[in-house]
């Protein structure tokens, strides 16, 4: 399907410059621009490619000032990477919807069912579930018994989901993780082996949750684990038991929270983060990429880096000279041969 | 099915103090009771919710002196945190119980199976498998040739067992863990890329192994990866070919553990540790999270932390110098002017 | 299927060293040989168990010269680890193939085969996908709509390769991985909470590359996530959105790559690597286990280690006198004090 710069601009409440009839039917990076494709740039590192591009059509912010001719039509809006995600969403939205009950799915008894749903070949919904409206459950996903789903979630094939847990309205669960799974509570015995200690709380998913591939999400040993509405999950990350992530709070790849942890909202943390268990995390904490946290991080806003993380700053000032010990050893034993010289000299 | 507190403390050998006819049909976290259910208290950071608990009955250890007035019924035992473990057991084992193969489970040819299984919906089982008594498979389980699988185990929906491995009794393994994929082991070639190496061993794992959802346990290049009675391992572990980890070992989530490597028993990992391959581990020691181990631990019971691991008081010792490294560098950069003035006033 | 000694030398061009009638059905480990197996000696470290092997029948160099005597005829080869390796795939390929397309397979519309298939049981393949000769799809495998896949490729149990994505000719893709899920983009909106940004990209895998058990590859935002040819990924492994990375780059266990960044070919990064978004990687990149890498690498052949990384020689350096630093820190407060000295002597 093909349309016009002028339609677009028109959607987007944009203002064009160059050729208004010019076509596109695809989208593109700006680096790789095809002709009869749009782009976008916002990113002011990517500006020499808008010369160069042979994009069609390229979303730009309202202020953008070329330094040098472009070839492409350009439509200025209020923010071009907004603009851009907003087409996105149409041209996701134009593709053909996965739709209907597959015959193979597997639906035991019980099963309360919403209006328009789609569910894959294989998948198998256990007794007592309540699905709502518009879901989407891809093929060979398991959806234990007793377990709630709200409108409007997509759970993407593979996902297996434990005896009664609850999944919000909105949400999107990639293929291949785990809700639900017991969290890991042993309790030692004499003979040095472990009780497997029964878990028989579940975890609750608020609106609006993203979680990644195989990621893994345990059950409360007793009560709720609990993601709130809004938050952000990558892959294979890991949740323990009992563990509550906070509203709108972020995770990248391979971070891993251990079990009774509350972490609060807005905050965000990179990538093989590690929080030890039982600690209370404030509202808006960052936390960088591989660190460790071990104590409780009470200021909200706090930015932490390291294992174990300290303020990343001090951090930062202490691993510089970490970089530099050779030369700080190596000064304090020409220090160290002064001072003997002047004792002797004495 | 509601229980009399004193039909409770009958089970529990313990002692009533409050009201032996009040019932309970559920169980809770004590800060979150709830009339009608019963809580317990082991760990005393825990006290204050003693005392504001809605619980109706709260198992306490025998020793437990409230130093206010407490509304619930307890029930003092040896230990409550075990009294309660029972309790779970009990309430878990009370739930209905999945049984019986599902007519659209693919079981092929030469099969042997036990009695009292329960086999889900699309799980396959190939050729020459060999499953004990009261087993269950969820469904979406893969169960490769001539796999074995002991009595009592359960396979939660979506695990994946690859040809001739060998699993014990009273196991459980949780979605989609992976057991017995080839180990990662490819010659170099004169021309900068690689040979596969087959990978012709297998996984054995033996009685009484835990293992957490999407976790890896590859098999041996040649003869078997052995995971010993007891060990329990979290989730999304990677324990690679030709390893053996000992008897009654814990390894928490997201550890990894490379190639031909020998864990002792009774160790214990944190998340996120490593362990280089080939390496020999005694036998109880521990592994701060984080850590990453390069060479062999002899010792019994050491106990190790950093990256590359050391000594963990060690470790700490040095780390908190660390956090104070710009002031240690300005106390020598002070004492260095201090030694040139000294110098000069010669 | 028994062997003769002299059938294995002459398939192997290698030179007999004892019986050649003596014959063998099975491979074994040198320090676990059985008699009627063939083993070999490659590593020095392991010399000491041939002394001792009840292996029938052991590889060694040409060059390898016993110091005592040694029970087993032997066939001397150019180099034993290889010449192993060759038997290794003569005995895996002699195994029974799995082939044929299972009745429960569910294959929807316009797909197209090529020939000599195995697809297994409750596989799903969705609308226009293209499957190449010789492809082996195990049990459960989820292939969405317009997949494109080579020949001779496997797949194991439970792989999820979404929709669009291509994967190249004999690639191997071990249980449980996920190919094409969505990349890790969220647009911050006023209210602190985050928009989708729709994933409109796809993931290409070129040929002869390997994927671990539980990796997980995300398509791209916008074009295409690849990983070229020769690439061998170890199990869950993050590969963001977006991402490159170049031929015959091998990655060990539980590594992490970030949003669009570029990694070199030839490059070999250990377990738990963490690599941040958008930096570029030079060719030969060798990266430590657990370092993390927060700046473009230009230099080729580079090492690199520490967390952030920096060069492996320096990294050592320091982190040898960080585990001394106690130490350094006793000489600094004993030579303050003899500096104290020595001004209040004057």
């Amino acid at each position: 399907m093909n349309f016009k710069a002028s339609i677009i601009a028109g959607f987007l409440k944009g203002e064009i410059e160059g050729d208004p009839d010019i076509e596109v039917n695809d989208i593109s990076k700006i680096e790789e621009g095809r002709p009869g494709t749009l782009s976008f740039l916002a990113n002011p590192k990517y500006e020499k490619y808008i010369y160069e591009t042979s994009a069609s059509v390229v979303l730009v912010n309202k202020d953008f000032k070329p330094e040098k001719p472009v070839k492409a039509t350009l439509i200025r809006v209020d923010n071009a990477y907004e603009a851009f995600a907003s087409l996105l969403d149409l041209y996701q939205q134009s593709k053909p919807q996965k739709k209907g009950i597959h015959k193979l799915a597997s639906i035991h008894e019980n099963v309360q069912l919403g209006e328009n749903l789609y569910i894959g070949d294989y998948a198998v919904i256990e007794n007592n579930v309540k699905i709502g409206n518009n879901v989407k459950i891809y093929p060979q996903v398991y959806i234990g018994e007793n377990v709630k789903i709200g409108d409007d979630t997509v759970i993407y094939a593979g996902v297996k989901i434990y005896e009664g847990c609850i999944i919000g309205s909105g949400c999107v669960i990639h293929a291949g993780a785990v809700i639900g799974a017991d969290g890991f509570g042993f309790a030692p015995q004499d003979n040095n082996n472990y009780r497997k200690v029964p878990q028989v709380g579940i975890v609750v998913i608020e609106d609006n949750v993203e979680i990644g591939a195989n990621t893994t999400i345990d059950r409360a040993t007793l009560g709720t684990t609990i993601i709130r509405k809004g938050v952000k999950l990558d892959n294979l990350i890991q949740v323990a038991h009992n563990v509550e992530i906070g509203e709108n709070t972020v995770i990248a790849a391979q971070s891993g929270i251990a079990g009774s942890t509350k972490l609060g909202k807005d905050c965000m943390l990179g990538g093989q983060v590690g929080i030890v268990g039982h600690l209370t995390i404030a509202d808006k904490v960052k936390i960088a990429a591989q660190s460790g946290v071990i104590s409780d991080v009470k200021k909200e806003g706090e930015i932490l880096q390291g294992s174990s993380a300290i303020h990343f700053k001090d951090y930062w000032k202490s691993y510089l000279i970490f970089t530099k010990l050779p030369e700080l050893r190596k000064q304090l034993i020409e220090l160290a041969r002064e001072v003997k010289e002047l004792k002797n000299s004495k």
